[in-house]
């Protein structure tokens, strides 16, 4: 098993380039920052280092309540999906139970999935997109957990409202489903499903949420799951007290308060992602078309090598190899000035 | 098993009971908040929430290495005490396996034990203090971990160099010896085991410490460990690319280098763990000589009678019950404003 490999930080690739400016393109951050009443939180909290968090994350707990219409005791938080995810295998798999995940998908499912000695089942990718039909028709008796990345990272793709229900009635009562929504607010499809809705037929749909990206706060590590009460009671069994530190649980707070910011970062993302696609198509590039905040590009030719000629001219960004689809780019949709960067240096890396 | 019970948050106790003034000294927090310079660096990075932290907390990693003197390697990183726990205990435990500790000690050896299916081997305290040699004689085929917290919490008593020479040869090599130092740095005894020192020799001693204590850093999660290459490498496996976030990340590196804090630290402490002994002592109450910011004192009647009425007061404090001490209070050592606040209403309380 691996020790993930994440982006280079900026840090890192300015010192060994030597390079000035570095634009981070690989890790789908909001270019954006936070809601500037995030910050303001953020900056009275550094007076209070000393004390511990509200283990029960009691007052973000009543914000996601308000907002999503659901429980307090049907939402648990950890330190990003990451954590969320880990925590649902802790709870969930014994040595030899199945979990049945896309090919191209969030790569923590499977490492989590080994993690507890359970067993991943590995359901190829139809037209760059989760075949959930298969997906489906794959559970057995064994299976414990099914995956369902919507939209999908890395390839940016959803399945649809209609999709999604011509299959879930075939998903056992006992099956618990997961709808690992990180980058829903990217979303512009009016199809895609409404988990929150359909969780009211099929209480074993749990749903994984995020603070790292549209709300801007990869580095305070804050996500949450909204699930069935007795679920929800277990996996805040197996959660550490104290994992949500204070400073992410006030910024996510307040960070779920400011619509306007949410708003404004989606308008940013869609004249980004239009701009990167017309700049796409005409060089002639195939794409998978996005409803996220990054982007997969076919550039038909030794992904790393691309990946290396970007990063010498300060452009960083993900080699589609690492993510199971190799000749391909992962960039994340960045504020104007840098997808123009990253645009014309691609350029040159593959004239 | 339970949902972690933490000390009440102050804000919580107030809107309750309707108090202006609370103090809180049930979490062992410190009381002097944390180093200036830890400020600093937060109040800079107020503008950098939506990067990502290091997924291999290099830069927090290379001033652990470099205080210590062991090597990057030998180092991992995870959201307080508490997560290195679990990650512990998720590396090494499969269902059968035992684990030996205290009877009165940290409750998240044995919970973490529990998670992962393994069996506590509970050994019954002698003088209020780890009774090391039983705990030594109770290794069997099956045992996997001992817990020496030291200085214990919560009876705040440490075992000594000689003490423990005396019974680490028994230990056989590959049962991980955990070296808890959660309170290290407010220890005053000058036979308390060198235990960087010893794991030279016994390789198999795993230390953790923690930035939640004397650093003033307990809302920003963040504990380290340091043991032996091959170990730290599957620890590393385990947990979560980014567990450790940014805040707590560069707060930590900037707490190491500040030893001044450190000193004052102990010497509030010191002063305060004096004022109140001999408090108890003229009180005629019995207590255990503590080696920590915390104490615990026999007030010789029902503890939660007593921490309510307290709690009336404005004082928050831990019942012994709730530790495995009933009839004892745990109180931590504050400011000295704190401190006679405590005294004071104590006696109230008491007459």
């Amino acid at each position: 098993m691996d020790i993930y490999k994440a982006g280079k930080p900026i840090s890192e690739v300015k010192r060994e380039l030597q390079l000035k400016k570095v634009i981070k393109l690989a890790s789908n951050e909001n270019p954006l920052g936070c809601s500037p009443k995030v910050k303001e939180v953020l900056s009275d909290l550094v007076e209070h280092t000393n004390l511990y968090p509200d283990a029960s994350n009691h007052e973000l707990k009543g914000e996601i309540s308000k907002k999503f219409n659901v429980d307090m005791d049907e939402i648990f938080c950890g330190t990003g999906s990451d954590s969320l995810i880990k925590v649902i295998c802790n709870t969930l798999l014994n040595p030899g139970d199945e979990c049945i995940m896309g090919e191209v998908t969030f790569s923590r499912y499977m490492h989590s999935t080994q993690l507890m000695g359970g067993k991943s089942v590995i359901i190829p990718m139809k037209d760059n997109a989760l075949d959930i039909e298969k997906m489906v028709d794959s559970i057995t008796d064994k299976t414990k957990i099914i995956w369902f990345c919507n939209p999908n990272n890395p390839t940016g793709t959803i399945f649809t409202k209609d999709q999604f229900e011509k299959v879930i009635d075939k998903i056992p009562s006992n099956v618990v489903i997961i709808m690992d929504e990180a980058y829903i607010e990217y979303v512009t499809s009016k199809d895609f499903p409404d988990s929150l809705e359909l969780r009211k037929k099929y209480p074993n749909i749990v749903i994984l949420r995020t603070f790292s990206k549209a709300y801007g706060l990869a580095g305070l590590r804050c996500g949450f799951g909204i699930g069935d009460k007795e679920l929800v009671k277990y996996f805040n069994t197996v959660i550490g007290p104290f994992d949500v530190n204070l400073f992410a649980q006030r910024a996510a707070t307040a960070a779920l308060k400011d619509t306007k910011f949410i708003d404004e970062v989606r308008k940013v993302n869609i004249e980004g992602k239009k701009y990167i696609c017309k700049e796409f198509e005409a060089m002639g590039l195939k794409y998978v078309p996005t409803e996220t905040n990054f982007i997969m590009v076919n550039i038909e030719r030794e992904d790393k090598e691309v990946f290396d000629s970007l990063l010498r001219k300060g452009v960083i960004i993900r080699p589609g190899s690492l993510l199971g689809m190799p000749k391909w780019l992962r960039v994340t949709i960045g504020s104007m000035e840098q997808n123009k960067v990253f645009i014309e240096e691609l350029k040159n890396c593959l004239k």
